[in-house]
């Protein structure tokens, strides 16, 4: 447990300062560390590094479902970057992982006007049978009007078509609807994509089966396609939908994490950890959810290497697996790392997709985020006039080490587009702006330099045994 | 020919108004008219009838192939709801048209990496045959690029993929690129969709094969799988695509135009006619092209006879067949009306979506424009601080009686977002917004009731015979 001080931070960098100052070579004053981060930022700006490496993982290898062919590609890529990009030592790290398969799906309206639907199947969910189910829909706007409606459920296909209403309030229907549905006796469950913007195409997403209902096949359908069945329903057409989904729960399989580090000059046992999550949907090329995390990490760290700067303290990549299917990999980085959890000063995770840059959202200690946001001002140049660290979450991946105590935070971006693309096929390298990505490459680059680099462990700032930092 | 007289129009208007007035009934003064115009407006904006019709054209029947099955039962939706509005006559005039199916159609990237493609096969391809087609891609920007690379042409597959310069310009390489591709050797040819804004979705739309250029195959690809195969030859990878198309052009076959009349009361010979196309591609459900126009030209006539107007001159509504696949339903209605062209006051034609109006795009002589900004002032109300008649082009299905000799008209509206659902699975019902719909129903019903019911003929404005009007 990190205690929790109201001593002002300055007793503590002072105290820091002088206790640093007595090792040998001496750190660096943050005075000295300036010239060399406001070089790196502008390399950073300059380099077309991270946008070549993302269009490669996009283009020459696509979508990296766990445990897909693709996915064991993209390990492999991922470690030959580190050791091209000139990381000291690159590894893997087994997690078990779910593995799922969705095959062939199809989805068409029988009954009474006959049209194909576009559908993408939900993460984990069973299929169909090779008969397929096909059955009169019931289209509700919400989980209300489900329960209200519930003696008309038994035998139909539920259609949940909620508004949008932000991310974290809509997923609930993908997450939850088919069980919710199940316990009134529904044989499938279909959802509206998840997204606030669509031009034709279906989004994907892990759903949840609840122990106490009975597992029914569940697929998102198109904002468009939803829209109609739904109203068709509310004009008393009574429309009947043939679903057919392969879709396959396997053996639990193993994947990896890949972990690079950059050895710290003077504390290597000392981590600053940044990542992204490697694994992905099935569909389009999964540039920003989360390829863009992936090449920033790998892209920032590039930059530190490329500058010939060798930080106080280990800089470590990690690009997880099985964050999609329920955050394996980050589970199973904390089990693997528990030996050496205070070493990890900070860990960064970007997961957002690469937009433009507002700063960072920090999960620790007011003091930290203090210590953070002096630290990061010299890269408010590169968001002007919107520039903050404020406290909030860090990242799906990190959050098992955040919650244990690692100092974390989340690559803040603007993310008013992020779900038009998240999760489907329209989230491919079109999307990414190269601009934005160099401007995403320079505030990383230039945040994990400064806190791998400065005397100051982050560590210390709440710590009771503050005197056991540098 | 019309004489483009240079006399001011209130001379016109004088001795006209003096015609007008020795006959009976009297004609009705703008003073009187204006009452009636607003109440017209008012309903209009107050009635859901348009919206409604449209839901039904798009949810219960779909998309509207020139020689589908939907299309057949979309004429007789047409003809029941003029009926049901109450039209004097309603009939239907045979036009004959080409017959394009489109049947299964599939791609797939083969190598160095394998993944689906997502495309539709343009309208009037042909097809490549039960055992597909599959070659290497030459990705190339534009036309002159081709040419350039004449010499790699041979036996590939020429995937054009232009950026985005609007609608006129990008459409050039969907409608000739098979023919410029197959001239130099090509085996098939992709191309990016014509749309500036993609979210996954392939847009289709008509293709072109010159007479002197072997008939090779020929599909859109979404701008994401375009984008990503022009990067792989970008990257030297040189990516081989296997192309499956059904597609097949049958014998030319009977579609219809549907008409539908409103009596004038004065002069039911003289004919104000509104319409927009009743055809469409067969993806999505087409609500914006064409179905608003449809809906908007019914709408509009039925406001008017809901509010028991019964203007001087007939009110013609007509929905067009086969606009996409080549404007036959335009061009049989000029052969079939010539006895009467002269009797065709005015044309209005919608067919560019209903977005936020902006006024009338008016394809006549400066004194006709001048005189329906007169008319069309008390319409401004509508769409305040947009507002504008302008002299431009008015519609494919009114062209060919525009250009001889019809004063006409376009519905003109804001289309910063048309293409991006124009030609694609995007194009449904939740595209249209309500309050926007009642906007346009009232600006269409209002001018067509202004022309309608004028004791002015627009024809006479500019008519060397101008004693021949009332």
């Amino acid at each position: 447990m990190w205690h929790k001080a109201p001593m002002p931070p300055f007793i503590f960098i002072s105290l820091l300062l002088l206790t640093a100052c007595s090792q040998s070579p001496a750190p660096k004053s943050v005075e000295e560390t300036n010239p060399e981060l406001n070089a790196l930022l502008d390399a950073s700006l300059n380099s077309d590094y991270t946008y070549d490496k993302l269009g490669e993982l996009c283009d020459t290898i696509g979508p990296r479902l766990t445990g897909s062919p693709q996915m064991k590609k993209a390990i492999e890529w991922s470690m030959n970057s580190m050791r091209e990009a000139g990381f000291d030592s690159v590894w893997t790290e087994p997690v078990v992982v779910p593995y799922w398969t969705r095959g062939q799906e199809w989805a068409r309206c029988t009954a009474p006007v006959e049209f194909d639907l576009i559908l993408s199947g939900l993460g984990l969910s069973d299929g169909t049978g090779p008969e397929g189910i096909e059955a009169e829909v019931l289209a509700v706007r919400d989980f209300e009007e489900l329960e209200a409606r519930a003696d008309e459920v038994p035998g139909k296909i539920v259609l949940f078509n909620p508004p949008w209403q932000g991310y974290s309030k809509t997923v609930q229907y993908r997450v939850h609807g088919a069980s919710k549905a199940a316990r009134h006796g529904a044989v499938a469950a279909l959802v509206r994509s998840v997204t606030g913007n669509s031009l034709g195409a279906p989004h994907t997403g892990m759903m949840h089966y609840a122990e106490d209902a009975p597992r029914i096949p569940t697929a998102a359908l198109t904002v468009e396609d939803a829209g109609r069945l739904h109203r068709m329903c509310q004009r008393g057409l009574k429309p009947v939908v043939k679903l057919y989904m392969e879709a396959q729960n396997h053996e639990d399989t193993i994947s990896y994490n890949v972990v690079g580090d950059i050895r710290g000059s003077q504390w290597p046992e000392e981590i600053v950890l940044v990542g992204g999550h490697l694994d992905s949907w099935d569909v389009g090329t999964c540039a920003q959810d989360d390829g863009a995390g992936v090449a920033l990490s790998l892209g920032a760290a590039q930059m530190i290497l490329k500058q010939e700067l060798r930080p106080l303290r280990t800089v470590r990549v990690v690009h997880f697996t099985c964050e999609e299917m329920g955050g394996h990999g980050g589970r199973a980085y904390l089990e693997a790392h528990r030996f050496e959890l205070e070493n990890h000063v900070f860990a960064l995770e970007s997961d957002a997709g690469s937009y433009t840059p507002l700063g960072f959202s920090v999960d620790a200690d007011s003091l930290v985020i203090e210590h953070i946001t002096e630290l990061a001002a010299p890269l408010a140049r590169i968001a002007p006039g919107s520039w903050k660290i404020r406290q909030g979450g860090s990242g799906v991946d990190i959050g098992p080490i955040v919650r244990s105590g690692v100092p974390g935070a989340g690559h803040w971006v603007d993310t008013t587009h992020y779900f038009d693309v998240h999760h489907s096929l329209a989230d491919t390298f079109e999307k990414i702006d190269p601009d934005l990505l160099a401007r995403n490459v320079a505030v990383i680059a230039g945040l994990i330099f400064a806190v791998a680099d400065e005397p100051v462990s982050l560590r210390t700032l709440t710590d009771s045994n503050a005197d056991g930092g540098h």
